[in-house]
């Protein structure tokens, strides 16, 4: 087969998300997990759910500023009619006709089931007259009002944010049990590659640094390898030494060039899975799988091993993570000029974002993210402008770009003046 | 004023873009920088302007496996009538009648304008029949085709990503000045906070904790201070102690109630600019700057306390740190509930995500994010469920969220079925 594909090149090539599945399906979570104190798993994955073991909050507790009555007392009190309570110690208990100061957040004393607010009483002595009737439960923030005893709070496999740390800390939770992350070797491959002061004929690596930092991103730790020559032995040993990796990554040779010997060398030592994807830039890629080691050969191509990455390299990370993989985040934004694709392949053009001035009341103004966003009525502030039509070894198509925009397989392009969903693939928090 | 406020609350409430401008204003960046290895530089701000030193490619290159080859000398070639070169050394030069074999990536011959694919020739002998004619500068990758020599790449505060490494690392780049981390004091304050163990009446401290990891996540580096008591030379003790951070951040007592002091702390030791904003939830945060510290009062209802660490705090440590504040990346999806909100005031309604299950084949097939995403044909394949109509104490409102919905000032609400874009303020990448 092999053989075949070099002489023609790839006679058919495997959709993005067969491909994907296909990977996936090869691919099991590592199931390695860790200990970590809360304030330490920003990001990291749950390996275990956890429940509330208490509510919160914990005891009935006074939701404004004012005095914690019984209800029933200030049935029928007005402006013109208060009804006069005696002023009690703040601890309670709070007795028929009486009244004990509180304020936003303290427990409720015993006896009282209702807060009147400060604005509405006049305190007269040891005598407080209330100007405002209330009903049981008016002003009070009940126990397990936020949270209930028991409450599933998050299954295994969801991601910790800062809010989820607050949550957690807030029922007693002091440290949570996550996934260990996993380790991703990336070997960058190719006879032309230096790592710096390229003669001519050589070219600087690059796929293996931005690879590398992808991985951190997306929650694992990259071992980022010495440049491999092309050379069947050199890389037989290459992904011999990472097997104990989660993740194998490759970069170059994953065509079906004279040169491009990564298939081949995946071939005798495991099984390649996919080879050649509908995709572009960068159809040259190569899945496969080596004694479990899922392995993501990318192509040599930097644009085209960018979005290969972005296609199987996270997804796979993210199950072995013991996770799953969320869409990347979007903007909507109109195309300024026309992309043009091919029918039954999945194109990722290169755009870049720029505001169109409308809605938006200034730089400062935009700056919480919410003047240009989140008027609901508004339908787009963005535009979208393709950085270049085309070229998978233009790094600088998307490196100068904010992100991509997909053309689905079934578009034959996408015209000038369409609303898209430009993915934000590399977006800063 | 802080007097009449007591008695009455909050008499007028800033708008949160004014607000927002007027804390910007009074911020300036700190203007420190250091060099880091290019490796070490995933999301840092550039402090200096990054040009290219040289161009790239550096040099013509074959852009495919084939024969480099004089464009003139195959004019006229056909699969009946091929033109017949003489085949010479791979480093060339290439004369007339000539051509060379070349691979994908290698530099160009002298002499060589064109590359003629390997699928249209054939060796015979040291001679080359190629079938197609091609014209000067066909699969030729020119230098500087991807990056002009002397071209600016980025510019001073732009924030770095894994592919602008890879970009500056391909024109030569090793390392980059970068300006210093922000450093962010955050303090949490109130006399019913513990770290743990709570008693009845007291409150198990979230907001510090929450706030430090987002600073984090901004670039930040928090300063997760312990809990100050409520009492005004305690809480001046600590403003005083952190006025070398670039950033000074308090939760809790930030209000207009008898226990709330930190506005007026703020007013004696520097400047309030703001005190009360009309958003929902959380308008008692107050804005103010001390020494040229600027000074962010988060209130301490845990929900309040996160919209405004979103609206106010990113804005600003963004700013010392040398850069602009992007917009939250969103994602469109269709309400299921009503939003109620007050006009005049922004609202920001919590959400949670589910997919509607149109258009997305499995959850594998979504895995990379482009099968939900990148139909731009399809108009919304999300269902936005409002977590809590209110409560600003509801931590779970947020924390079991995927995200939220601004409703802006002019809005009354947003209505069922309407089209959102949910603002993932705590996106995993």
């Amino acid at each position: 087969m092999t053989n075949d594909r070099r002489q023609a090149g790839f006679k058919q090539r495997t959709r993005v998300a067969e491909a994907r599945s296909t990977l996936l399906d090869a691919t099991s979570p590592h199931g390695r997990s860790e200990t970590v104190p809360l304030g330490d798993a920003d990001g990291r994955v749950l390996a275990e759910p956890i429940d509330a073991p208490v509510p919160v909050p914990g005891y009935d507790r006074a939701a404004m500023d004012g005095y914690a009555v019984r209800a029933e007392d200030t049935f029928g009190a007005s402006n013109r009619s208060p009804a006069v309570l005696r002023a009690t110690a703040r601890e309670g208990p709070v007795g028929p006709g009486e009244a004990a100061r509180v304020h936003t957040g303290s427990d409720l004393p015993a006896g009282a089931d209702a807060v009147v607010m400060i604005e509405h009483v006049e305190e007269v002595g040891d005598e407080v007259e209330t100007f405002d009737a209330v009903a049981a439960g008016e002003n009070v923030g009940a126990a397990g009002e936020d949270v209930a005893e028991g409450q599933r709070l998050y299954g295994p496999g969801h991601v910790l944010r800062p809010s989820d740390l607050g949550l957690c800390k807030s029922v007693g939770i002091e440290s949570v049990t996550v996934h260990e992350r996993p380790e991703v070797a990336v070997i960058p491959t190719g006879e032309e590659l230096v790592q710096s002061d390229p003669e001519p004929g050589q070219v600087i690596e690059t796929n293996g640094l931005t690879v590398s930092r992808l991985v951190e991103r997306w929650g694992g730790v990259p071992r980022y390898r010495s440049i491999v020559t092309d050379d069947e032995q050199s890389l037989a040993a290459a992904f011999e030494r990472d097997l104990d990796a989660d993740v194998v990554v490759t970069t170059g040779g994953s065509s079906v060039g004279e040169r491009d010997l990564i298939p081949e060398v995946l071939d005798d030592l495991g099984e390649v899975l996919v080879h050649g994807v509908a995709l572009k830039p960068g159809h040259p890629v190569c899945l496969g799988v080596i004694e479990d080691t899922p392995v993501v050969c990318l192509p040599g191509y930097p644009v085209a091993c960018i979005v290969n990455a972005a296609q199987f390299l996270r997804p796979v990370l993210k199950r072995v993570a013991g996770t799953t993989t969320e869409p990347f985040p979007t903007r909507r934004a109109r195309l300024d000029r026309k992309i043009p694709s091919e029918p039954g392949t999945r194109t990722f053009a290169r755009v870049r974002l720029t505001s169109d001035g409308e809605g938006v009341e200034d730089a400062d103004a935009d700056a919480g993210g919410e003047d240009a966003e989140g008027d609901a009525a508004r339908e787009v502030a963005h535009i979208a402008t393709p950085t270049r039509a085309s070229g998978s070894g233009v790094l600088s198509s998307v490196a100068l770009a904010t992100g991509w925009v997909v053309v689905p397989e079934p578009r034959e392009g996408l015209d000038a003046g369409e609303l898209v969903d430009v993915q934000l693939w590399e977006v800063t928090p």
